[in-house]
């Protein structure tokens, strides 16, 4: 009988931070691929785009006309997943089959800068410390409204991740649950917290800064990981080396380490398939609900569906969604390609 | 302060299933789209094709030539995600951040007939039923092996599900451990059986008969129904009406409806938007580990993508990814609209 060898057989892992495995079939990524190919987008973007509902001054679906903003611009969405109203509603607690609570939220729109054709990797460090505190007073301002318990920064990009206008934008959905992946994390993080008074991600980082394997960039503040249990081939987590819960705990080196670690991970990301990479990304942190949670630790995930080229992704799909997900590249190998790549955009390269 | 309304009210509901919620946007459905659109796949299929890898007698990637079948053809994978292999390894508890266990496994793919055109929706009810047994014969053998203790019966149909070929067919995955969704499925149906000793499912189907608003077809045997908690938009499940955990367990009776209602399901998904609709489907039931498993209840889950026409689909990202799933049409609604679609297939109302 063969000696397990976690680079060449097929066997699962455990993600800690949301108790579940992920399948890891590291012999699987010589498959052939015949299936669908993602649309190639290699047009390049003008600076301004009359047409985008995005950029200043111009006009939005519902008439609103566009501030000639420079640096961040932030609105609420027009099309929100959530709304304000306050509903009135009695909880049926014996409800075993129709439990259902009405949700009230808020949802805004980060434009990243005025530049419709400048993507994070192509921005300058103070114009992503400008993002970071935006994202900061975001934080503050709809965590300080009563019913928000919870604010959600996000970022799509790409049209394969349902992106739908090019300009580079994140969203934030506030609202008053805990929603479901948060709440699977803060019930790790706590669990862990009160057996060991110390922060489940503040040992990972530890222990990961000790293995280097799995590393994509260390700052003096920040690591750039792919994490051990990772499920996208390309995915990654920025997590913060001390121990804080927020983005407002940053200090002024923090912000710009932050920054710094932004876009060197987006650079090396889109020199990965000399694209602009798609991914959905996300900043977990401290819910808003007024309590002091700390076994909170700030982190952030990027989530990039690419697998092997500008135009074939990974399908999360059959076995994936009623089994468990799935990967065909180890996390190692991931960072390994990852670290190695150049730290200058490759389009800048070429001008 | 407005009453709670489901039909319209921004809210939250609980999948039971999983123990997980799900964030409902009912007046998010008039958002206009300018995102990705999939491409439309126009083109008739011819009934063989002689490039094709699953058609009968043609050659297959690894140099194998298929039989001249007739019925359902079953083949090991060419690039299965496991392997047979008996891996040597200890476990180690102590091991927090770093778990990881072999798994050995086997993977199948099922056609389901010679004809390299022929979708679910235009077989004969006998095809069909010819396709349930062949499920049922590779549930028995592939569950008879010793370290085998789960088989996942799946479908991914159409490009957009990251299915590679067109010639209807569907793939078994059996292997050692119990993957995450039908360990969390398990938990639920168990927590519940011991609570009641009856079927969680069994007690669902009974309200939601009642409730009648999310019913899609119900036979003598089957009900089809979108779930109260149902995440994409036009997802539904499969349940049987008496409580068993197998497909094995089948009557001859039972064998005849579930093709019927898988019949006439896809036709309603192939007729709403005149496409052949794609999605991925599975079977749950009990796991093959030599137990009883009484709190297993049979059923059958299809998730499809589109939202709105063929081209459109629902992107489950950044919010979704990070928060939780979030869905732009009541369950009622789609249910409603499955529901009135014509028993008859598009093409064959043309013809
Ligand atoms: O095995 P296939 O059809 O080549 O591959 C497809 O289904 C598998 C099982 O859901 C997924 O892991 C793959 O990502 C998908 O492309
Ligand atoms: O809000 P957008 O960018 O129009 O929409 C996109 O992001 C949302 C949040 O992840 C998703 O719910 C949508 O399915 C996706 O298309």
């Amino acid at each position: 009988m063969k000696n397990f060898d976690i680079n060449e057989d097929p066997h699962r892992r455990y993600n800690p931070l949301i108790n579940e495995w992920v399948l890891v079939s590291p012999h699987r990524a010589k498959r052939p691929w015949q299936g669908q190919n993602e649309p190639l987008i290699t047009e390049t973007l003008p600076k301004y785009d009359p047409t985008c509902y995005l950029c200043p001054d111009n006009v939005r679906a519902n008439g609103v006309n566009n501030p000639k903003y420079d640096g961040c611009f932030v609105f609420e969405n027009d099309f929100a997943a959530m709304k304000q109203d306050e509903i009135m509603y009695e909880d049926d607690i014996r409800q075993t089959f129709f439990k259902a609570k009405p949700e009230r939220g808020i949802s805004r729109v980060v434009c990243f800068s005025p530049r419709h054709d400048l993507t994070l990797p192509e921005m300058s460090i103070s114009g992503i410390e400008n993002i970071i505190r935006t994202w900061q007073k975001e934080y503050t301002d709809l965590g300080a409204i009563k019913y928000i318990n919870h604010v959600q920064i996000f970022e799509n990009k790409g049209s394969v991740m349902g992106c739908s206008n090019p300009h580079p934008h994140g969203q934030i959905w506030a609202q008053s649950s805990l929603p479901t992946q948060v709440e699977k994390t803060q019930k790790s993080l706590k669990d862990y917290y009160s057996r060991n008074q110390k922060s489940l991600l503040g040992d990972y980082l530890k222990a990961e800064l000790n293995k280097e394997d799995r590393i994509v960039i260390e700052n003096d503040h920040f690591v750039a990981l792919v994490p051990f249990w990772a499920i996208w081939p390309y995915e990654t987590m920025i997590i913060s080396k001390r121990h804080f819960g927020r983005i407002t705990d940053f200090t002024a080196e923090e912000t710009t380490s932050f920054a710094k670690i932004l876009k060197q991970l987006t650079i090396k990301y889109d020199n990965l398939f000399n694209t602009s990479f798609p991914y959905s990304s996300g900043i977990h942190q401290a819910p808003t609900d007024g309590n002091e949670h700390e076994e909170w630790h700030f982190h952030m995930h990027f989530y990039p569906p690419l697998l092997r080229s500008a135009t074939i992704k990974k399908f999360m799909v059959g076995y994936e969604m009623m089994g468990e997900s799935q990967r065909d590249i180890t996390p190692e190998k991931s960072a390994a390609i990852l670290r190695e790549l150049p730290d200058v955009h490759y389009k800048s390269e070429t001008k």
